[in-house]
């Protein structure tokens, strides 16, 4: 998906949140302001959203010299979320469609955000739960997701952000989970989940970790390793979580799920529903039998 | 007032907003964006917002070759509020406290925006209108508003929108008007009044009308003409309507009245109030027996 020109006002609002985040210093924020003013003035609007997060997120670090600014913020949010690992976990257990109910946390978690733009109050994270789990929901893709993970003999499962990977724990447990690799980010950026972050939330004992050796807060593949590359082109079936996979990978030509919250009127629109929507969405069906495979795409709505 | 640092997303928003209702062509509205990202780049932050604004809607009118984009919409609002005109007139007839009543309605005026970001629905206008005439006020300000009308000789009124310079008029109807001069932009830009709309509004057959020489949304005194200076200079009082003339006068030496709605967090901050309140504040108190005057501010909200 392509930079829009809503995307510029955006991408200035979120490097005013971060820059403030990372620092007191408003000389700094206003030398960041203007170098991503100028970043964007001579951008490619063909360039994914992802690409320039990627380059927001190195000038603050460059600038500020932390290389990891986001790192306390990122191990809150493991800690709040592996509090609520045994609730959510009995939850899954007794439930009479646990696929469903780990899916629709798995989107839960995305949907919270336990990073940077949410204040985490614990009130909020339970009303988020339960709207999750209780929304109208349309059986027909999670039939299809199903399948699919059936079928496949390798599934990479795409993080997104610390803290929200615990919900995907939850649901790659549900998954037949030697077929799964887990990808993380090659270097911290924002808050999005890093190798350490897959191993203090107990992942790494449940399956492949891997890192795709990029600092996008995306998954931007010319921006990423040689080896993740070849992982994922070698992979039956992607699952990409989050926003900034979906705006890097939708027109990628792989079977992949794409689940997440639509956070902004571009995303929204882009999929067709309505802002902070909850999505499960199969970007194309790719059946070997049938040269080219079928193009349609298939979503359930929460 | 100067640009703050989250005035840029807002004015890139307001870009996109302007240049897309202005024409449908796609490459003008991604020339025009990347034009203003090399604007605010280059920009002194320590001028006020409408500076930016000015800049904007010249490179808008010159990029399109259209000097006045808004003239239907200007219309639009002129002829919708002239409608109101006449049960608004009862209202005030009809008031206990008409003056009141009037300053009310002209809060009213600026917090519909009778141009650029309003739908105009009917039941909003007389929402808005119910609101600003039952909510709480404090009566302190309004009372020296009134001894301040009493004492001046001369009062310059200076105007804002079109459409909303209806409820001025109601307002000035109130007032000594022969003490009055209204204030219209000196071309085009954006919504703003020209002396067209004054004159369609019947405002040239109550007062003087007099144009600042500027094409700036606000009242920007180095970019009015000399003759507007010197009228400003001379003046006793001003009424200065809406968030852009507040942004250019909060710290003129004058004794100023602003009246408007805080439309965006940063002018919020700035007057101390929440957004969307409605605002009657004066600048301060230049009391000529106190060589420098009293500097603190009075303020009645909403």
């Amino acid at each position: 998906m392509r930079i829009y020109l809503d995307c510029f006002p955006c991408f200035l609002r979120q490097t005013l949140d971060a820059i403030r985040f990372v620092t007191a210093d408003t000389e700094v924020h206003e030398t960041v302001v203007r170098q991503v003013l100028e970043l964007m003035r001579r951008t490619d609007a063909r360039r994914a959203p992802p690409a320039i997060g990627q380059e927001i997120h190195r000038m603050i670090r460059q600038v500020t010299g932390n290389p990891d600014p986001y790192r306390q913020r990122k191990d809150d949010s493991n800690a709040l979320a592996m509090k609520l690992y045994p609730q959510l976990k009995d939850r899954i257990r007794s439930s009479r469609t646990p696929l469903e109910t780990a899916v629709r946390l798995a989107i839960a978690g995305n949907v919270m955000d336990f990073g940077l733009y949410s204040s985490l109050g614990g009130v909020d994270v339970t009303e988020t739960i339960d709207k999750a789990l209780s929304a109208d929901w349309d059986p027909g893709c999670l039939e299809e997701f199903a399948q699919a993970v059936d079928d496949a003999r390798s599934i990479l499962y795409l993080g997104d952000n610390a803290g929200e990977i615990v919900f995907d724990r939850l649901l790659i447990e549900e998954l037949p989970h030697e077929k799964v690799t887990f990808v993380v980010k090659g270097s911290p950026v924002l808050n999005d989940a890093t190798r350490e972050d897959a191993q203090t939330v107990g992942l790494t004992d449940l399956v492949e970790v891997i890192d795709n050796g990029s600092d996008a807060p995306g998954t931007i593949l010319e921006s990423c390793s040689a080896e993740f590359r070849r992982r994922f082109e070698h992979s039956d079936l992607i699952v990409a979580k989050g926003q900034g996979n979906y705006e890097c990978l939708n027109d990628v030509d792989k079977d992949v799920f794409f689940i997440l919250m639509a956070k902004c009127p571009v995303i929204a629109t882009h999929l067709g529903c309505g802002i902070r929507q909850m999505i499960l969405r199969r970007s194309r069906v790719v059946n070997p039998t049938m040269p080219g495979g079928r193009k349609e795409q298939s979503h359930a709505r929460l």
